[in-house]
C-alpha cells in the first residue's frame, strides 16, 4: 500500500538515482530553507566534496549517499576484474575518508565491497549490478527500520493523545533526524509521519523545533520538512526549551541519536543532554529514537564515546553577515555531540520495540548484540 | 582612589556627556562586535531612536541615558517656567514611551521631572542645573549598587577559589549584565571587576558567555567588554551549556535579573531559568545579582511577573544574511525573559548583601521593602 506522504517523500528524499542511475541525485542542504535545489553527482571529487560540505548530512543518509555513490562511480571501472577490484578499493578509501568519524559512511562502504566480493566470480556487468542492489538494499533498510520506530513511537502518541483529549499534541525535537537525514521516515519524526500514514490529521500535532546552534539544523531542516509534510511547526531558539516546557506546550520530546553505550547513555547532537535535563524537572517524557545499528553493546557507558569538536568558526560566523564575536575571543569549544545519561531517559525507541531500564537487560530481550 | 579598570571603564561606558555637555554620548551598541564607534545625541527623536533599536540597552543604562537626555533637551526650553515645565514633561512622556517594559526608563524620567519641580521657584538656568546634577546622581548611584554587588560576589569568589587552588575559575554567565548594560561594573560582571580591582590576576578566571540567542548579547557584547578588560573569556552555544558544566569547566554562575518577586522567583533574560536548572542538576552555585531597586517586594511569586513577547522576525532572519528558517514556519514564541523558580537560586546578590532563602526573610532583614 502506498503511504499518503509519498509524494512529501519523493520531494524531499535526500538521496536517490539520478536519470538512468548514472547519478547520485541529492537535495542540496546547504541551500535549504532558501532554496531546495537538487544536484546529481557523478564524480568522486564531487562526492567528497558533498559530505564534507554538508550537503548530504545525517549519518544514515550520508552511508547511503556513499553506497549509491559507489555504485555509480564502478559504471567507468575497467571490464577487467583485479583492475575493477582496484578501482573499486581505491574509491571505497577515498569516500571512507570523507569524514572520518561517521561510522555509517564506512559501514555502508564495507557493505558494498563485500557484494562485489561475493560475486567476484561473474563479469564486470554483473558485479556492478550487485552494487546497485546492495545500494538499494541499504536504502530500503534504513527505510524500513525508520518506519519501525515510527510505528512504536505513534504508539506513544497514542497513548499521550488519550490523556490530552482534543487539544494538539506538542512534540519538541532537537537537530534534525528526519527525512533529510535518512530516506523516509526519519528517527524523532518517524512517530508523527506514522501518525499521519494512520489516519492522524496534521493539525492533531504541533511540533516543536529547537533551532540548533551552532548549524540550526532545527531551524533550517526539520521545520522544513515538517512543515512540507503539511504538519504545524514552529522553530524557537535553543533557550526557550525551559520556558516552552514550562508554559505546558510539550507533552514529549523526541530526539535521534549517534550512538546508544550498553548502559543506555546516549550521545545525539550537541544540546540533547539539557533538554533531557530540563525534561525530567518538568516531567516531560523524554525519547530517544535509535535503529538499532546505533546500539552498540561494546561501549560499556556515555564516558567512552568520543565526542567530535568541530572548527570554532562555526560559532563565530557562520552563516552571518558579520562575525558576532569579537576578534580574539575564544569560540573553541565548539562539540558536536553530548551525551545524555540514561536515568534521564524515558525509553529507547528502536524499530523492534521500546527499552527501558536496565537497558543492557531491555537490548537483550530484544536480541540486539 | 582610582580603579585600575578606570580606562576600561572609559572606553567601554555605554552613556556619558558629549563635549560641553550638550550631548549624550553613547557607544552604539547594535555596531558591536565589529565597530566600537561612539555617537552624540542632542534632539528628541535620535533619543526615542536610540532607545527602540537598542543603540542602547540594558535596564539601568537605558534610565541613565533617558536622565542625560532630558538633561541636554533641557538647554532649548524658554527660560519663561510654565513654558519650561511644559516642554520637560512632554519629553518626559516621549522618553517614557520609547521602550514601555523597560521600568527603569519612566522611574530615572520620573525622578527627574521631581529634581527639576523641587527648585521650581529658581531661575531656569537653576532648574537646569537641578536636571544635570540629577541625571549625575543616577549614574553615580548605579556604579556604586554595582559596586555593591561586585563586593558581595567578590567574597564568593575569595571562597570557591580557596576550593579551586591554582587552577582558573571558571564562571559562566548568560546574556550582558555588564559595563555595557549599566555604567560601570555592571551586576552579573563585578564579581569578576571588583576581583581585578582586588589584586586578581585576570587570567585567574575564564568567563564563559552564553552567546544568548536571539539577540546574541552574550556573543556580542559581554564578550568584547570582558575581553577589552583582558579577562579571559569564550562564547559557546546555548545549547552547550550542559556539556560544558558536566565538563567541569564551570565553578560558579552569575547572571543579572529583570525583576525579583517577594519569594525570591526571578525573571530575567530567556534561557536563565533552563541555566538554573542545569546548574542544580550538576551541582554548581548559581547567583543572581540584582540591584535592590530590582527586588519588588509587592509582585509575590514569579507567576506574576509578565513575559514580554518580541517579534518573531528576530529569531527568523535577524543577523542573518537570509532566512534562516522557512517561508511559514511560526516564530512567534519569541519570549524576551524567563522566570526562575526560588528553589534553583543559590543566591540573590545585592549591593546591600547576599540573601538566601527564605528570600522574604532576607529581603526584610536587609531594610529591602
Amino acid at each position: 500500500m502506498k503511504s499518503v506522504l509519498e509524494p512529501f517523500f519523493d520531494q524531499v528524499i535526500s538521496v536517490k538515482w539520478g536519470p538512468e542511475r548514472e547519478s547520485v541525485d541529492i537535495l542540496d542542504e546547504t541551500l535549504l530553507p532558501g532554496k531546495a535545489e537538487r544536484i546529481q553527482i557523478r564524480d568522486r571529487a564531487a562526492m567528497v566534496e558533498a559530505i564534507q560540505k554538508l550537503r548530504v548530512r545525517g549519518a544514515p543518509a550520508i552511508g547511503i549517499f556513499a553506497a549509491f555513490g559507489l555504485a555509480v562511480l564502478s559504471r567507468s571501472y575497467p571490464e577487467e576484474k583485479a583492475a575493477f577490484f582496484r578501482k573499486l578499493e581505491e574509491d571505497q578509501k577515498v569516500l571512507s575518508a570523507a569524514r572520518p568519524t561517521a561510522v555509517n559512511l564506512s559501514w555502508a562502504l564495507e557493505r558494498m565491497v563485500r557484494a562485489a566480493r561475493a560475486v567476484e566470480e561473474k563479469p564486470a556487468a554483473a558485479v556492478r549490478e550487485a552494487l546497485f542492489a546492495e545500494a538499494e538494499a541499504i536504502q530500503r533498510e534504513d527505510v524500513s527500520i525508520c518506519r519501525g520506530i515510527g510505528e512504536n513511537g505513534f504508539a506513544i502518541l497514542e497513548k499521550i493523545r488519550k490523556k490530552q483529549g482534543e487539544k494538539p499534541l506538542g512534540i519538541l525535537t532537537h537537530c534534525n533526524a528526519g527525512t533529510l537525514a535518512t530516506s523516509k521516515y526519519g528517527t524523532a519524526t518517524a512517530p508523527m509521519y506514522v501518525a499521519i500514514e494512520n489516519g492522524w490529521k496534521p493539525e492533531a500535532m504541533h511540533v516543536y523545533c529547537d533551532e540548533t546552534r551552532p548549524l540550526l539544523q532545527g531551524a533550517r531542516l526539520t521545520s522544513y520538512e515538517l512543515s512540507r509534510a503539511g504538519i504545524p511547526t514552529s522553530v524557537q531558539c535553543d533557550d526557550m526549551a525551559s520556558l516552552l516546557m514550562q508554559s505546558g506546550k510539550i507533552q514529549v520530546i523526541f530526539v535521534g541519536c549517534d550512538r546508544v553505550a550498553d548502559n543506555g547513555d546516549a550521545a545525539n547532537k550537541i544540546g540533547t543532554s539539557g533538554l533531557a535535563i530540563l525534561a525530567k524537572y518538568y516531567g516531560i517524557p523524554f525519547y530517544v529514537c535509535a535503529p538499532t545499528p546505533t546500539i552498540d553493546r561494546k561501549t560499556k557507558t556515555g564516558a567512552d564515546i568520543p565526542i567530535e569538536m568541530r572548527n570554532a568558526e562555526e560559532i563565530k560566523s557562520l552563516w552571518y553577515r558579520e562575525p558576532m564575536v569579537p576578534e580574539g575571543v575564544d569560540t573553541s569549544f565548539n562539540p558536536a555531540f553530548d551525551v545524555t545519561d540514561h536515568s534521564l531517559i524515558t525509553g529507547i525507541l528502536t524499530e523492534r520495540g521500546i527499552c527501558q531500564a536496565p537497558y543492557g537487560e531491555a537490548f537483550s530481550a530484544l536480541g540486539i548484540d
